[in-house]
């Protein structure tokens, strides 16, 4: 079957999340949003293109940074409504320079920092 | 530092998306949406709650189903607008009884099912 990307479910914004997850480790670096020219391009070039909410602009992970998002694999959900990206990434996915965005935890009521951010 | 789940970022539906994630494999498993009151739902039983929004009402996974996700560790992005649930998953995630609902794959243009629902 032929893949459209107007065929994924997008929010009345026009957008669909996207779960960005380093190959191999599995571990889940970020989540941010696309729109289908941002799913179009991110097939197209295999470097993750995101839509900027704030920008409202295409965000092609890490092209000023360098922490460059390479597409292994792009997957939808059962509802058509979550795509997750394998990827390779290099360097931070964060912007704090941390690897995850998900770095703080949850434990026994209090928040903990998994993770410091990479040296440069 | 004390976690409050109404620090979190809520969208204008007062939702905020959650991601799962098998304990050990790594596996993404599904994403669902929580409201303030399913994050402190999941935290107190470490069952993890979801709001349903077609049902508009707390869906505590796998009350039916019996497949269950476990608590293992709750996370939140540096945003604080998406959270990563590490869970111990019982069974399918999906409700096509496949494990993960992220079962297709876009290749060369076109759409491959990853894998096959469960045997019962």
């Amino acid at each position: 079957m032929s893949f459209d990307p107007e065929s994924l479910v997008y929010d009345d914004r026009g957008l669909i999340p996207c779960i960005a997850q380093q190959e191999g480790t599995g571990e889940v670096l970020m989540m941010a949003w696309m729109n289908a020219e941002s799913v179009a391009k991110t097939l197209e070039t295999r470097r993750v293109t995101y839509w900027s909410r704030s920008r409202k602009s295409f965000w092609i992970k890490g092209e000023t940074s360098g922490h460059t998002q390479e597409l292994v694999d792009l997957r939808l959900d059962c509802d058509r409504d979550c795509l997750l990206a394998v990827v390779r990434q290099t360097g931070a996915a964060c912007h704090t320079n941390r690897r995850s965005c998900f770095y703080t935890s949850v434990s026994s009521g209090n928040e903990i920092e998994l993770m410091k951010p990479m040296a440069d």
